[in-house]
């Protein structure tokens, strides 16, 4: 199998960047001295190559060839081989990967994909709306009394907010069961079909008992961050639950990967339906080229992988609803948290306003 | 019970700061305006306080004081309450944490220890000396011999390089037994205590699987990187495996998480009995006092938690041991891997050098 091409931005001279190249091949591979290595084969097929070097001002791009087998097949040890002893190097990014042909079917990919969300939710044609359960801290009646407001107005997706775990004021035992029941009588009354994606947390131990929860209950999906409970873990809950799962960028955002690498490639790669991202012009810095190319990594054609469904979020209100869906298309779900909230008294209004406000945008 | 005390660092002006301070108390917390929460309680117990801003010449250190209840007594969701959006803005860092009293018995802590390590390999009065099998993509066959000459020369804990995981040429359930047993076997012949830390990697099930056969072998130290399979899966792995847990810092260095908090204080709380970080000089540019500050930070009486064994790594070699133990003293580790295979067929000789040079400092 062909290699996977790894490109690292490395803040150093013109002058250092073959020796600098050299030893992140080695650094992200055999991590020895190559003179120390007798056999041959490894020589050839481990260490990874330096497939090109590309100058510019103050820093260089360098292109590595990391092989396959190295990964193991499996999510840690290939973060491991793109970003592990690297990511030790505060003058070392990683800005993009590309995987040679058939290596994305060691992963599982969105199972469910865009399409399989607009068939759950029974939306076409137009962008999907989402907000959030909150504040942490809340007990579950009111929680279940937000979801059923917001399920009531029409709201596609209700997700906890991702600070909402397994406190004891709203345990994920109590909280979710009670929250999707609320979602269930809001639907049958409207004949609508909204969903729910409580926060899943914690180890496999603590993640196993809330499979069997969600179940219980007959949750539709997952909110997860996978750079808190861990990649490898987010894989196999994917394959656990086997309903979608929505990304949550938190603890994510600071690796030194490019966010449409991590947020939109790797996230999709690993088996999420659905990548939340800071939408430019929010609480956060992302600059709208960011926030465009993470959308274009999540939803671009790439063989053996369904596309995943961008949704911007962190600080966005009613009001920029249309220019969202002018920039990002209606395969996109917005998410709008506490600027529903900010309507208190009037919040199942506001929450309809939303709900009209993409609904007026149809697609093709 | 009160407040974890969390000291950020935002690269903002001092006009912007008591507002940038207010906002990362929210973000961190209920994440939604304060204007739209309707219970008081949540106000007072809840939302995350600002205690001190501290106006520095181009930033500001502020100290929020986080509420314990909304960790959840939970790894995943401290480091969420700690670091989840934040993470996301590059303009903070998180520079030092403050437990209050109590709050770590919800949290592992190391097992073994310092002294549990020394007690585990019979070495008392002097540091202890570590070695890796590398490079990756070697036989079983290959590592088990190396294990054995390291063995012989009377290494302590010699463990797998971390690029080592479940590979195709040298599985767990294969690689993990045959090492263990010509280590076990080299014991015999010199009445030498010498343990192996082989990598352990991947989800849950993965994980379960590895215990299982690190168990029939009798395996008596885990190599793992938190922040690849996951902080709580690292934590769960120490209540399953009950051997000492060695704490590798691959992908973990540019969270903005100051290392002497993570490597040190995080790591240490969530149950390593060792942490391995990138000493300075070597290929890794942290600073000597960035490695004092880790060091410090694994070693301090905190009330409750076990000291954890410092092992500075990561381009050192034999020449260097005299002045390591000069600065960190005998409670450490000293890692050289590479420095020994260097030696190739002096392999032997270099690491019984090795073992004599830090046999020769002995502490009071």
């Amino acid at each position: 199998m062909d290699r996977i091409l790894a490109t690292y931005r490395i803040a150093a001279s013109e002058s250092e960047s073959r020796a600098r190249a050299q030893a992140l091949a080695i650094e992200q591979s055999v991590e020895m001295p190559l003179e120390a290595i007798g056999e041959e084969r490894i020589l050839k097929e481990v260490v990874a190559t330096v497939e090109s070097i590309r100058p510019h001002a103050g820093y260089f791009e360098v292109v590595l060839g990391i092989a396959p087998a190295t990964t193991g097949n499996e999510a840690s040890q290939l973060m491991n081989m793109l970003f592990g002893n690297c990511s030790l190097q505060p003058e070392v990014e990683l800005v993009d990967v590309q995987f040679p042909a058939g290596f994305e079917q060691a992963f599982p990919g969105p199972r469910f994909g865009i399409e399989g969300l607009r068939v759950l939710t029974g939306v076409s044609g137009r962008a999907l709306t989402c907000t959030a359960l909150k504040p942490q801290g809340s007990s579950v009646e009111y929680l279940a009394h937000l979801a059923r407001t917001f399920a009531l107005a029409g709201i596609d997706v209700i997700k906890d907010d991702h600070g909402i775990a397994n406190q004891q004021t709203h345990p994920f035992a109590m909280r979710v069961p009670a929250v999707q029941k609320a979602i269930n009588e809001a639907n049958q009354e409207t004949g609508g079909k909204t969903i729910y994606a409580p926060t899943f947390s914690g180890g496999g131990h603590s993640l196993a008992g809330e499979v069997q929860v969600a179940r219980d209950a007959a949750v539709k999906m997952a909110l997860v961050a996978p750079m808190l409970i861990g990649i490898p873990a987010f894989v196999e809950l994917q394959a656990d639950l086997d309903i979608p799962m929505m990304a949550h960028p938190a603890f994510a955002g600071a690796n030194r990967i490019a966010p449409p690498v991590l947020l939109g490639k790797l996230f999709r790669l690993f088996g999420a339906d659905a990548t939340i991202f800071p939408n430019h012009g929010g609480r956060f810095s992302y600059s709208r080229e960011t926030c465009m190319a993470i959308t274009q990594a999540a939803r671009a054609p790439m063989p053996g992988l369904r596309p995943a469904l961008p949704v911007p979020a962190g600080g966005m209100g009613v009001e920029r609803v249309d220019e969202m869906i002018a920039s990002y298309g209606i395969d996109t779900m917005l998410l709008v948290g506490g600027g529903l909230l900010m309507a208190r008294e009037r919040l199942a209004d506001k929450a309809r306003q939303f709900v009209a406000a993409v609904k007026s945008h149809r697609g093709a």
